[in-house]
């Protein structure tokens, strides 16, 4: 039997997001975290020598997962086996003084958040400069708009692209809102009066979470928990995590709907001509899988929210299990999302006689409420010319539209007036163009000299 | 066949929040915004009389809800069913010129959400003021604090509710930050280009957009989206009405705990005495009812995250059945749930006598961890003494303990000593006043002269 | 400002599924099962006299929820309330001797929920005669057959809904057996013991819930449970109805795609011709609604899961407020589901030419599997074929791909073979008229003369 | 870096859970499952020799991932990659003729979960019977019985154990009629219709796909899908998983809130006596792990739940992520869960003083209803004497209850009657004992001699 791997760290994730839950990073984070206390801890007083924290810096990097397995199988107790484990390699017992195991766990882990969310603030970044380069290409990129999935008015692909870019840019915000906010549990105790702390270290201890929030780059601390941090800080990662995953989302449903019609292909070769030939790869195999990301970010977004105004008293580790899985593989989720977004973003084309040739057609029906406008201006009641023009261009095609319109006697437009009308789709456009560019430009705002080209990340 | 109600708003949510939500309110409310763009409109040269505007003004709340739904009924439409309604009432046809349903509806209801959010921030300050008094109140009520639901180490009942505090200070933060930033959705038509209100408007229709959004108090604008505005902005409201609920049920929880063992009661009558009575109300039915309000919380998230990176091309109404439920229905309850927790807040009552004698039962077993520091500081390493404490706490009654690992040989501490460790449990409590008071202070600069007492909301 | 109502059980549930939900029926149906119980006691020896039963019974109807609410908010205890109001129209004060609150609304709420899957199981039967119209009316419209959302092989539109009946018809097996096993809660008192109702009625109460279970049609009652039956089983009945859900809302999803290729409408007039017309009502509304609906479903199947596994000890009201909103408001949405999903199917239509036109258009491509076969006949290896047929399928337009392959030096089929292959579109769509058959039988074996036509039920 | 493992698979699923989902075997699955075919495929006719099926089974067990992860990266399609290792490793190319991707994965893994499913129900029985053990042992354990987490009634902790059993049996009938209606996929092609299948092999196609279920034990094919069978089926699947879950789920809760007053532990050394001695395990983790496991389940049935319901025509692979992560991950945990129970029940122990005590101190009060009967066979008034009652249980400590209530002029009782009613807690009981046998004997039918005691297997 072999190992079962993760599957999202393996096929999805990549490597800089993986390395940041993996298993043996985090007890070589969490060695540094003790040395780092136990340093303060010598300043206050404590009988610790040079050679004791000489020793354990030694051995951080020796990490063997299997002997820290054995100790746990005895123990029943992951935390423990892990100071025994480092204990021994040093030959010193001095780490873990005046901690309870979830002061050293609950920290870690919101180290681990904060560098996971900015990993992500970054990736989102990087999706916003590319997202920037289509909304440029296809600025003037003039095709059939739809509501209800039917032809509704005309919208360029470069909106299109821009309204998957501001969607995500409120998201941006929030997620940076949070970084900023996101505090540090602190050192609390089992029951977080710091009691075990003072008792270790005296007045020096108020010190010592400050020092470690400024090490870690954190602005702020709890002031009052139990043994945990609140699960609701938990649940706001993950429904921010989500919310990101959403304009990329809503970005891929589209475009396999657009993929089904043969508008554009998510997968184009290099030097292949979009005009002229078919799509090498037509199946948006990669829009697919980003909505099927999406389904898993709403489970463990369920997940964080069961956990979420449930804790008894000061806490337990009903949450321990759940925060295996859901934390890392939230992260892994919206990172492979995003990686996968950025290669269709990257490699997305468009077959332009099939757009055109699909806005010729629908022309003349989407220019009906432009119709229903002339109407009104030229007098006749905005109702009355509802009913006429819908009962025409719901009951004939699209190429005989206007000549069926005209054919009323009251109807105040010409079939030439009609005509001329539809000359030119950018007429039938409203204000995409000009939007596409603000959003762009809000685009630049957010990477402000960050970036000047992407390059996609390798998977683990 | 009586109307069936809807039991959220008829049972749980206050006055002010049904009102936000009323269905003859909605109306109203966008009638008031047809004639604001009405005016704009006629600035902006249309054809448009002052008794137009007049006309439509008289009527305004003349709502009969039989008979627009019996026009719905007709036209399989909803908005279309109003505007008949508001025209055939005025006897004018000007309305809704340039605009599509979602023009309408879109806006009505992100400023029906930002009122929601309002009121809400509202019940937040209440409730921390509420909170505020607690802290204060049981400052020095020691008690046992308890992980994994037995006895750990002391703490207050004052903290418990400054835990409570600035877990909801937190989600406080994140909701001001999110009304801050909520945008109105804007008159942007069926596929978001503004085509038809530049056709009925020309230039003065940015202008407009602009007017709106001061009107209504909106700081943002979307600058490109398509029918709709993104359902991700939705889903961050709901997902933050959940993470608001969350301290208080949490703190429900555990009131529901400590009323199982009798230390107090959600209920107090006025002028009992906790100390020698008995609960005149043992049942937590409403902590129970506030943890069942966040199961609803949790399912309403569940459906606003399955909207988020759902939408198809420019969007359609396949939100729209979802909508109708999740947004009144999440404020419905959030609202009644804070509503509900301020009525035990402001009710509830200790048995001061059970909490103490609990607390003098469990001392020598919470001192357990003092012990291992004083044995740490008499030089013992810490895992021995760790074992030795471990030993006898598990098997011996906690008033026994103390002679038990007395009798150890090589334990550093005398039995008098050991009881001279446990004469005070404020002793014991670390810094859990202090630590309840700095929440305290963080609760004064929100509410900062905003409320000096708070009454009860009628319910509807 | 106006009763806020339930707006599923105003807007889309049917008459029948709300009269069984209503709040007024609800009252009478605990009316007569207080009386049911009062008479088996009175057999049983307590002192109930036959005038006191008649007392009751007068005023049963007599309803009047304003005077039950005012003395809920007295007492603060709804079932309290309602039994005061019972004994004071009927100037008795005999009723719910022996029994706690959840023996009377445990009990009539599986009572409910068993109606209401009867009804939703009624429901199914009607669609499933439906569905075999619609197999039975397109068994041979072949159209392209989509994988990815692209043209893949021929189908049929028979078997695209027979695929739904299956689906269905698997639910529904599923449904009849959840109605058979489902049990009554029983006469079990405040933790399950049934002390009280012991008490009461001696060594008869075993019959008594034996005739209550016989009355109400139920095969099993629960023999060990505490003061509420386990929400297990409210997930269950939840997670069945969203089971039942699916078929419809896929089928849903796929006419909205067809609808945007203009190849179906979901509503098309009486009398209408769709080869040469356009649908009068483009937009999928119905559908969309049917995939909103869904939403809810799900969101309503997380609040039931968050109640299964949840209790504490013998049980409390923490679901209480849960299981007002989700029991009713599941049936309302499944119910206005199905209904929605039955005019569907009433008012549907196809574009024949339209979908003549597209399956002409990529029949080429389509062949590329069955090419592929003839291939590995003819002796070629099936990963070199494939090479060969994938190069050219993936590069040239649809009406020169034969050409194009057939350029191929060592490809063992002339064009002349190939043209001869696609002659006949059914001989492209395999088994798809042998399976919708199939599918045919099966619902003829459940309707099995239950139906012989559908009219659908109003809406409230 | 190391290898990022499925941290459920790994720390929490049994070795026979893992074995069923491991990739390795997927794999050796997958090739079985194509020399099956290939051999049906031989006698059809199909130019396939005795050497070709020789050389594919020399190699079945040749499984390197690394090597077939390297074709993937190359082929950008996971089946693809598969075929050609296992071509390349035999030297033939004759496997997955008449096949698309789906008729091998869809098959393979409605055999794995059929499996996941036998196993889960071998593991529920061997919970049941552990659950019976409990049910005798506890039988006249009396103690006191809690509706709203404060005492009520008496019960049994028997009762409770069969409580649990109870709903365990209703989905352990739910999960068997699932198993027996759970369809094969079939060999249905790239859109359902089986032409490539018939293509290949003609007439004798449809005995291939009777044989196949025969094969893998299904006594159902489905007649009608397109590429995938509907996924309501795994929605069917999860939630089933959950809904056996929750008993297991409720009784963690139980023992949680019972270890939390000393009554219990989920952890006794053998040989250790409960009556003097303190739990050598108070921390309740086991139980609180289950609650957490119940968490992560109900997060990946919303995942499923958005999986039913949401097929695009024939299928796509949107769903391909999710069912990767879903469907192994929901049968770890609940594998995990029974796992984690069952050690529970074998640890389990009682601390019969504490238990007894607290019984003696509630008895009074748990007397009330028993009181209020008495009151009622004397004549008066049940809301009088409830009134009485209330008044006094409400405001007297439970040691002075009856004095109280003697005292009242009119009440028919004498403090020696009182006395008297209490002086047995068995008692009070009511049929807790009878209820526990019933359901005992329940288990039994199921067990049948298929298990004489349980012995828990390792986990991986």
């Amino acid at each position: 039997m072999s190992i079962t791997p993760n599957v999202l760290a393996t096929r999805y994730a990549t490597k800089e997001m993986v390395a940041i839950f993996d298993p043996i990073n985090k007890i070589i984070n969490e060695r540094k975290f003790w040395i780092t206390i136990l340093k303060l801890q010598q300043k206050a007083g404590l009988p610790i020598t040079d050679g004791d924290i000489k020793a354990y810096e030694q051995v951080i990097e020796k990490v063997e997962l299997a002997s820290i397995d054995k100790r746990e199988i005895k123990t029943r107790h992951d935390v423990k086996a892990r100071i025994e484990e480092f204990n021994a390699l040093s030959g010193v017992e001095k780490i873990h003084i005046g901690l309870t195991s979830r002061d050293l766990t609950e920290n870690i882990e919101v180290i681990q958040i904060k560098a996971g969310l900015e990993l992500i603030e970054y990736r989102v970044l990087q999706t916003l400069f590319l997202l920037g380069e289509k909304i440029s290409k296809y600025e003037k990129t003039y095709m059939v708009g739809r509501s209800h999935n039917v032809a509704a008015q005309v919208t360029t692909l470069g909106k299109r692209f821009a309204s998957c870019a501001e969607e995500l840019l409120f998201a941006h915000t929030a997620l940076k809102e949070l970084i900023v906010r996101l505090p540090l549990r602190g050192i609390k105790g089992p029951v977080g009066t710091s009691q075990d702390a003072l008792d270790a270290m005296g007045k020096d201890f108020t010190n010592l979470e400050e020092s470690i929030a400024d090490d870690y780059g954190f602005e702020n601390t709890w002031a009052s928990v139990g043994q945990i941090y609140p699960r609701s800080v938990d649940f706001e990662v993950v429904s921010k995590l989500l919310q990101i995953a959403s304009a990329p989302s809503s970005m891929a449903t589209t475009i396999r709907l657009m993929a089904g019609s043969g508008l554009v292909s998510e997968g184009f070769k290099a030097g292949q001509v979009g005009s002229s030939a078919m799509p090498h790869k037509k199946n948006s195999r990669s829009s697919e899988r980003i909505n099927g990301m999406m389904v898993l970010l709403r489970g463990y977004n369920t997940m964080a929210s069961d956990l979420a105004g449930d804790q008894w008293n000061e806490g337990d580790v009903s949450c321990s299990v759940v925060r295996r899985v859901v934390i890392p593989d939230t992260f892994y989720v919206l990172d492979g999302l995003l990686h996968t977004f950025m290669t269709i973003l990257q490699e997305f084309g468009v077959f332009e006689e099939k757009i055109k040739a699909e806005l010729d057609e629908q022309l003349p029906l989407l220019a009906t409420t432009k119709l229903l406008m002339e109407c009104v201006k030229a007098g006749m009641g905005r109702e009355v010319a509802h009913q006429i023009i819908k009962k025409h261009s719901t009951t004939t095609a699209p190429s005989e539209l206007f000549a069926a319109i005209g054919s009323e006697k009251e109807f105040p437009l010409s079939l030439e007036q009609m005509n001329r009308l539809i000359q030119n789709p950018s007429d039938f456009a409203g204000l995409s163009v000009e939007q596409a560019n603000k959003v762009k430009d809000m685009i630049k705002l957010q990477i402000n000299g960050k970036l000047s080209k992407v390059e996609l990340t390798d998977l683990r």
